[in-house]
This record gives structure tokens, sequence and C-alpha cells, in this order.
């Protein structure tokens, strides 16, 4: 997807010199073979271009980058792992591109205090990792957690499938370091989780996808290790029983149900035909299935678990269950949901969405969009799967069997209509976690509060006032 | 406290009568005796006045009292329950007062989606019941709950006695409804949990004061209600055995530990000295105290807590401890910790600090705290208890006994000097849960990081150019 926009103008070798000498040699990127990585990204779905990429070192020369850029009105698109799913990293109109990659430091782990605190290039897992080692818990996962970053997952304020539980990136900082556009360094990196001091300029930053001012460093929360994690997998009829389900889990295991996947039969169907190595757990098809997990830091999981199937067996909730035996068998479980995005390709072009209702309206919401979709284009197939404890559904279309991919991709935009007003009736979001980018800016102003768009305006014109920080992204 | 400032010049016969067309007679209130309620508040430490006190009953009265309000810039105090403790809701130049309270209605209990959404007028505790009646729990609990509302609750962002699980009262709102200094209707109204359409803006709202616009209504986030509530009383010998206590309980009951609550042995004793009904749960005095509740979904609440204790006690980490036989038990432990801030008043004079550090570094702010206040007054008497869990102490200092009460309170700002530096040497907050107001205005510019003042200015300039929204309050 290119995006049509004037270019920026290109720079002069002084003001590369300059930008040069700020980062060093080493870490000042102009061959074209070497920035290839920055510019494109893995699904090859955006295509940028740039003459620089800056590699800053410390959030010093994040400043120092930002104040040269101000003074000459240079655009700037900071960048983490490369792995979000919008546009939103990649300089779409020849802007310099700051990689915040070597800003990898995890500068403290406070166990007692419950806290970390990293930098913007620690990619996830390591910081997964680093909690893990003093028996705490950072809760964050998604797919891309090997290479995506702290910063990336801030700045786009990353959901995934611990949500449920934990909260999204969000709700994970208390404390952020911002380097502003004018180079100003705004230091709230804080241990606190009580502090009433002034107005929350924090929640600014996160989730606005590098548009107000690059993320440098964060404090994190940590939680406390679970000692036992099970994990089911549900066969039944509707997500109406889903829901039930899920209200019945949350009633038993509370906070300790930290995972609640909807997957509808066809989701898992492409999973197990196009995945390697994944395998049916149940004997039998059903309509829909649930993948859930409980953690607690008791070894009372598994008689919680069994509880809740039993009581929606015998409610005639469910139809079918089975509870992972061992570490394999629950791996194998979430491996069936992990390739469900990937194993929609072989099936031919899908259009996909990334949307959020309330999660009492989530039956409703797929039955009313099945039907507008399919109606739209006969034979079109809907896979929806996704986080029902959240509202949460990853709905996507795959295009009729035997049709030409390029036809169907072509009423992209068309099945967005359909699919986004149904959400927007039901009072739900268009994207729910992977952000707007570039992807949905011109899709926003209709669906947000007009007031609201108003205000995002005001705040990025007092931020960013010569527009010079991921420019055209979000709005 | 009398805040010396010029009043706002009087409002003109025709003015009042504008005003007065938009809310109707009986809700535009001009008899001083009547106003009386909305200008001091129930320790009687702030004083303010007015001539004119607003009961708009619609979000759109209140809409148009702030355009009127523009048009003729008039300076505007909002108020909810007036139990702020910062003086935050009182008129001390004279503005006009906008109570919220007629804005009582509940909008809708959606307990599939686990969510509630309240006008800003409604109780506290009428929420906690409205959620209670379908099965739900609203934690957010403090002490002035039977009469504060959920518009001062966020505006504050009110924290409680069960933070530590739960959040504080911004984690709580899932989406709001501001109305902004020109009239405008910012309209965020949502039950998403997932939602990454654009900046967030909420957040400006919540903690501000009512300083950058007025909150008419939110969507509150409800949890599973527990079934099992466990409480014990623990005797042990310093903050740092409570603070090993903490890192073990968390460890075993995780997200089941609701409240985790430090106690130093004057603050018991004040307590059962001065307060009614209340008694010693262990019958021998301890250094320390430690209160500390499990919520539990299950029946496993009381097994887990006396496995805790029993670790505790086995590792001598802890000296005695009493778990709750009886609800009327629970309550009187729970009385034992209500009374402490009122016990105080007989023992004279009391200056009191709302602080928080990081958890880890609670035990050394009391020991360096208690002993530079001491060395600068000898024979005061610090007070601390609070929520260890948190970080969030109540630093209390009586005075010496047999001193003169007025004598010590006129060292007020010196204490306040001596124990600030200690918490913002570790990294603390001034105002943990209370917030700035006009109590800690002048101080917030000397603790704050530059960078966030400059940005709270600019914030404010964005959102109230005429500078008629709560003036004199925060900044």
């Amino acid at each position: 997807m290119n995006i049509v926009q004037p270019s920026v103008p290109p720079l002069s070798p002084e003001l590369i010199a300059k930008f040069r000498t700020i980062v060093g040699d080493k870490y000042a990127v102009t061959d074209q073979s070497d920035i290839a990585s920055y510019v494109t990204e893995e699904r090859n779905l955006f295509h940028g271009h740039t003459q620089l990429v800056l590699r800053p070192g410390s959030t010093a020369e994040v400043s120092e980058i930002c104040k040269l850029a101000t003074a000459h009105k240079i655009a700037l698109v900071p960048q983490g792992g490369n792995t979000g799913l919008v546009g939103g990293q990649t300089p779409h109109h020849g802007e310099v591109v700051i990689s915040l990659k070597r800003l990898d430091r995890i500068r403290e782990v406070d166990p007692a205090s419950n806290t970390m605190t990293c930098e913007a290039g620690v990619v996830l897992q390591i910081a997964q990792q680093r909690a893990a080692e003093v028996d705490r818990l950072f809760p964050l996962s998604l797919g891309a957690e090997g290479s995506c970053t702290i910063g990336g997952n801030l700045s786009t304020n990353a959901g995934g499938t611990t949500a449920l539980a934990y909260g999204v990136a969000r709700e994970m900082a208390l404390g952020l370091e911002v380097v502003l556009a004018d180079g100003r360094i705004l230091s709230l990196l804080s241990k606190l989780k009580k502090d009433n001091t002034g107005y929350d300029l924090k929640n600014l930053f996160i989730g606005a996808e590098g548009t107000l001012g690059i993320i440098t460093a964060a404090t994190l929360r940590l939680f406390p290790k679970p000692r036992a994690i099970e994990t089911a997998y549900v066969g039944l009829k509707s997500p109406a029983q889903a829901l039930k389900l899920l209200s019945l889990s949350q009633s038993e295991a509370a906070g300790t149900l930290t995972s609640f996947e909807l997957l509808s039969e066809i989701a898992v169907d492409f999973s197990i035909r196009h995945g390697i190595d994944v395998r049916d757990p149940l004997s039998e098809k059903h309509p829909w299935y649930v993948l859930m997990e409980l953690s607690s830091p008791r070894d009372d999981a598994r008689t919680t678990l069994e509880a809740i199937l039993a009581e929606a067996l015998e409610d005639e909730i469910i139809d079918d269950a089975v509870i992972a035996a061992n570490l394999s068998q629950r791996l194998g479980f979430w491996k069936l949901r992990d390739e469900m995005s990937a194993a929609q390709k072989p099936e031919g072009g899908s259009i996909k969405h990334d949307i959020s209702v309330p999660v009492a309206a989530v039956p409703a919401f797929i039955a009313e969009a099945d039907a507008a979709v399919v109606k739209l284009i006969p034979g079109a197939r809907p896979v929806p799967f996704g986080h029902l404890g959240d509202g949460n559904i990853h709905y996507n279309v795959s295009q009729p069997v035997g049709a030409r991919s390029a036809d169907f991709l072509a009423r992209w935009h068309d099945v967005n209509a359909v699919v986004f007003d149904i959400v927007l009736k039901m009072g739900g979001s268009i994207s729910a976690e992977h952000g707007i980018g570039v992807l949905k800016r011109d899709e926003l102003p209709d669906v947000k509060d007009k007031v609201a768009i108003e205000l995002m305006r005001a705040v990025k014109a007092m931020l960013d006032p010569l527009g010079i920080m991921n420019p055209g992204k979000v709005l």
C-alpha cells in the first residue's frame, strides 16, 4: 500500500552531517540496502522510503535529534520493532526514521515495588524474561513479542491475549519519559500507583502512535507470577453460549481468568488445515469454540476450571471440553489459536477488521455482520475469532471459494463500511488494538465524536506545532 | 483557611436572571442561608463565598451554563458531594458554584458487559449498591462514600482502601462525558476496554479537579462480586517486616489480596483511646500492625489467609495475628482503621501529609521522616498509617503532649518542607490521593518536573483559554 502524498524535500548533505554528528557515524544509516528493513514491514503491505535512518543510543541523543529537526522543520518517524499493522511506523513521505532499538537498557527492576523501568527499545519478550527472573510477571503478550518493543507497545497501546485480566499496555505504565517535538524531555518516570499531583500527561502519549512525542522509557507494573496455569478447549453452539460461559467463569474465577478466546468453526478449520502440527483437541466438530485459561498463584486453578466446566456441561452451556494435561498440550491449544491469522492466507484474499463492541453485544454483532457481509458478497466467508472477554473480535472475511483474490480485495472499503456501520451502531470501535496509523486515518473523522476530533487536533497543534512528529498518521 | 485573592466582580441581576432561566427558579440558589452548605466543608477548614449556586438537572443545562459563563467570562466552581480535602470544590473568590448533585441518574447497568453508566451526581454508595443488586462489585471505597459523588471521585481520581487490587478511580472509568468551558459536550461514553482510535482525552479530565471541564457522566467498570471476604489483624515489629508480609501475601493471593493497611502503634492507641466501641483485636501490644483482607470468588480465601499467616509466623515475619471470626469482628477491625483520622483530634494539633513513595521505600521513608520531624520539633508525635500496598502513607504528625496547638500548627509549612524533601528524594508524590486544590497549589511547581508544569499550563490554556473553570486550583 503506497500512500500517495507529496514527499518531503531531500535533506541537504550538511543537514545529514549534523544529524550524523549527534548519533555517530555508525548509527546514521544512509545506505539504501541497509535502509530497506526500516521502510517496509514483514507483511510487505506498506512501503515507505527515506534518505536517513538515525539510531540514537540515549534519550539525550533523541532530544538533540528533535531539536535539530525542529530548527530545520524536518519530519520524523519514530520506529520500534517495525511490527505495527496500520502503517504507523513507515516513512511514507521520505521522513527521517528514528529507530529506538538501541535504547534497550532495562534501567531497573524493583520486585519489592513491583516495577521495572525499561527503555523504549527493549524487546517485549526480554522484558517478560527479566520479570520472570525476579519471580514476577510482566503480562503483556502478543504475537510479535519476539521483536516488538516496549516503546512501540506503549505508542500503540497494545492489547493481546492477557488484557482480560491485566489490562492493555496503557494500564501497565506507571511512569513515562518522553522527548517532545522541540526536544524538551518530559520526565514522568515514576513507580507510584497513586500520584494526584496535576494533570495526567502520560496517557496523552500512550496510544498516540508517535505523533505527539517520542516515548524513550517507561516504568512498568509487575505482577505476582502465577504458579498454576490451566487451559481448556471447549466446544459449544454459539457466541451467546460462549457469553454465558464467560459470565460463569468470571463469577467463579474472577481475576484468575486470564484469557477467554472465542473461535469460529471455520477459523479452527483453516488453522488445522493450513497450520503445521496443529491438531483438533476435540474428537467432534462444534459450531464454536472457546480457548480459556486460568492463572493462579495457588494450586487451585485446576479445581476451579473443572468446577466451571462441570457446571457449564450440566447447564448445557457447553457441549464438550478438554483440559490440557501437560505443557505440550497447552502449547498445542495456543498454537491452534496463534496460527489463525496466517492460516487465512492459503484461502485467498482476506479483508480484516480489528473491532470491539460491548461484551454483551458480541453475539448480535457477529450475527448481523455475517448477514451483511454475505449479502454484499455472496459466498464470502466470515472467519471471526478473538478476545471475547474484551469484546474484541478479529472479524476477518475470506473470499468466496474460487473467486479471484484481486476482485475480492477490491471490495475492501465496501466490506469495511458495512462492518463499521454495525460496530458504530453498537457503540463499538473500528480499531480495538491495532491503532489508526495511515490505514484507518481517513475513516476516523466519520466514526469519532466531533468534539473529540477537535480536541485531538488541538492537542496535536499544542505539542507539535510544526507537524514534524510522524506526520499523516492518526490525524 | 481563607484564600486571599481578589474576588470576582459581583454578578448583575440581569446575568443572574439568565442563569436562572437555564436551570429554573427552584434550582438557582441565591439565598445566603441556603448557600452556606456549598461554600464551606465539613471540617470547617475552607471557607468561600458566592452569590449564586446553580443546580442543573441535565448535561444540556450544564452546557448552557458554560456557554453563558464563557460569553460573560464568569468563573465557575464545579462541586459534587463537597467532601474534597484540599479546597478544590470551594468558591474562594466568589465564583458561581455548579452543584452536580441533581445529575444523579444511573443511566444503564450492563452486567453482561460488566459496565455501569452513572451521571456525575450519583453518590458513590448508591453506585456500589446498584452494582451489588446485579451481583457485581463496584470496588471504589473511601471514608466519604455516603456523600461523595462519582463526578467528584473521577475529578479527584480518588483512591481508597481497594486500590491495591482494583486500581484508583481513573482505572475504573471506561468512558466519560464532559462539558468543556465553552459549553461543547465531549461524548466519550463507551463500554469498551479496548479502543485505539486516537488520543486518550478521557484521562486529561480525570484528576483535573474541575479545572479543564465538568465531568457529567461516566461509564464505569464492574467486577465479579467476591463470595468470601476474610480479614486479618496482624502484630509485627516494623514496616520492613510488613513489607515482607506484603510480598508473601501477593505471591500467595495475587489479585485476591484486596487491602493491605499498615498501622503504627500510636495510631492504633489513639483509635482505641478516642474511638467509640473500638477494641484492640490482639491481647498484647506490638510496635506495628497490618490490617489485610482477601476477597475471593470461591471459598478458598480463609485457607489462603491461614496459609499466609502460618508461613509468616513460621518465618518470624509476624508476631501475632487474628482472623475475623464473623462479620461483626471484621467490621470491628475496620472501625479501628477508619477512626484513625478522627482520633487524632483529641490529641491536639495534627499536621497531615498524604504522600506516596515506591512501595519498597516505605520503611526508609517512615524512619527518615520520623527522625527529621522530631529533630525539627522535639516531642512531635508521628502517627503514620495507610495503604502500604500502594506506597501511600497518611503521614500525620500530632503535636507534642502539652504543647499549644496553635504554636504547633504554625509550623505546618516547616513540617511539610521536611517531609516533602524526603518524599521527593525517594521519587514520591506529595499528594497521593487527595489532589492539589488550593492546599498544595503553591508547592506544585517546586515538586513537579518543569516540562510537566509547562505542558499542564499549555493544556489549561488550550481547554480553558478564559480561565473560568475552577480558577486558582491546581495551577
